[in-house]
């Protein structure tokens, strides 16, 4: 087997090294992606928008009639607490997150009755960024022949254990060089990329695809839009067609990972001037000032030597 | 931890009791249902068109670019190497064998290449049909708002790790007091059950979705129109409409599990006379007569002794 991932695992409580932690194959996370997730990252230590993404992922269980075996608050302080061991073995750093509560374990089928009980992983190892570079040139983005998942056949906002639409867009962008897909849905509207949110600037307009689309709502994308209108910039969600894109000034995607990352580049077309454009910039600069507003403060805990995880 | 499940794995070619057996979290069939499957069973001992099932595999394996990492022929050794397993701890009986191969082991992230090769698990319990009167009498389905993944999103001829579009079908189906669910595509034609293929007889005539409608290429759908054509009937593969199922004379699904499952009620109402149809039962019994011509010669191995699982 490959060499060992580094970081911390936390399966139905049991805290354990990342790298070998495992789950049955009767797990039916393991047999049909039957599972939810969210990712965060820290931001100077503290996980950004924690309970906002500790609330999304119950709404995802629930669109799925999974019921999470724990309380909100005890799955938070199950991720302190995972993040207090990982920073016991490993040196300070910002930290990567993963939760992910699957059907559980049971035979064989499709009936959840199978499933007694929920499996609860938590994962946390070192946040690696994105080169420097990327933010400062852009990224190319490719339009994908692979459809987004229809909204009435797998919600785009159930985050799920399902990710071979998004997987499968990914490889198609790679194979044609680029950095990430863009995905249409049936009817040939933007939706978003194989793991962010989409942005277009058009005459200093703000505009993402709706919801109706068909595209998660995505945590960052909400910041983004929240940030842009306080500071007096015209928001839009609507349709856009495909074509929208090649003719906007200025392209971004974003996710909790990558925040806001330019696209300059789609199918080996220059978008606008193909560099970074100034609102994008604005918005990068915006964003970096005010996402330190929406974080939990871990950092009392783990900093000031707390014994506990729970905040008040 | 739920009760262990009686059985027997084998993961990259070691042999263990089904109940504990595992993968790790990092491996991408977990985190992404990053991976291909086929369900198979025996029949008088034999797996039941197993080298159909195999071709199948490495058929879904290639529509997500995955390597399958070894031949089919020594992918078929190690399953029956598995069944000798199985054999040495649980007695004799008719058994379900499910092959998966994974993207494998690797870092969180799109890229198969965090992913140097990949996981093979295979696994071989007791196969308990069915109980004996649904077949007497038919099952009700229910056709579900759920609609089949289009085929540009996620291909349904890519027998995957996302199941979630059928688990959901199948819940709702369930939600409705129905045995299972019947999807329609986005254009509202009918495609299939949550894991079955759909047919219905119409003044004799056999019809079942054709694979443009969004529907697995099942080795059991095309093993039934062969053997109806063989037997002289009309067999028509077209885009059926969702109505045309309650003016049918008769419905039944097919899988390699279920064989042919007569259907007589679809959302709480009678289908044709509400019992099972004569051509149904023709064709049950044509299919159990001619489906030992279709089985692998295992029984050769496992009955007379053979040391070596390899087949002339």
């Amino acid at each position: 087997m490959s060499k060992t991932i580094e970081g911390i695992a936390n399966i139905d409580g049991k805290i354990q090294p990342l790298g070998r932690a495992a789950v049955p194959i009767l797990d039916h996370g393991f047999l049909y992606g039957d599972s939810v997730f969210e990712t965060m990252r820290t931001m100077e230590g503290s996980p950004f928008q924690f309970l906002k993404h500790i609330d999304r992922l119950f709404h995802s269980a629930e669109g799925l009639s999974l019921k999470v075996p724990c309380t909100k608050r005890a799955l938070r302080d199950e991720v302190f607490r995972t993040i207090k061991a990982y920073y016991k073995k490993y040196p300070r750093s910002e930290l990567y997150v993963r939760v992910v509560v699957t059907r559980g374990y049971g035979d064989i089928g499709f009936d959840p009755k199978l499933c007694p009980r929920p499996t609860t992983v938590i994962i946390i190892k070192k946040y690696r960024p994105l080169p420097e570079k990327f933010y400062e040139r852009g990224v190319e983005v490719a339009i994908v022949p692979i459809i987004r998942n229809h909204p009435q056949a797998l919600d785009p906002n159930i985050k799920s254990g399902n990710y071979l639409n998004n997987v499968l867009a990914y490889m198609e962008a790679k194979k044609r060089g680029a950095y990430d897909a863009i995905l249409l849905n049936e009817e040939g509207y933007l939706t978003e990329a194989s793991n962010s949110n989409l942005f277009l600037v058009k005459n200093g307009i703000v505009m993402t695809p709706s919801i109706e689309s068909g595209v998660l709502k995505g945590l960052t994308r909400a910041f983004i839009m929240e940030v842009a209108q306080r500071h007096g910039m015209e928001v839009q969600e609507a349709k856009i067609k495909e074509t929208e894109l090649f003719h906007a000034d200025e392209c971004f995607i974003s996710s909790v990972l990558k925040r806001i990352l330019p696209v300059t580049r789609c199918n080996a077309r220059a978008i606008g001037s193909g560099m970074v454009g100034v609102t994008t910039k604005k918005l990068m600069k915006l964003f970096e000032s005010e996402a330190a507003h929406d974080t939990q403060p871990l950092h009392f805990v783990l900093r000031q030597g707390e014994k506990h995880c729970s905040l008040s």
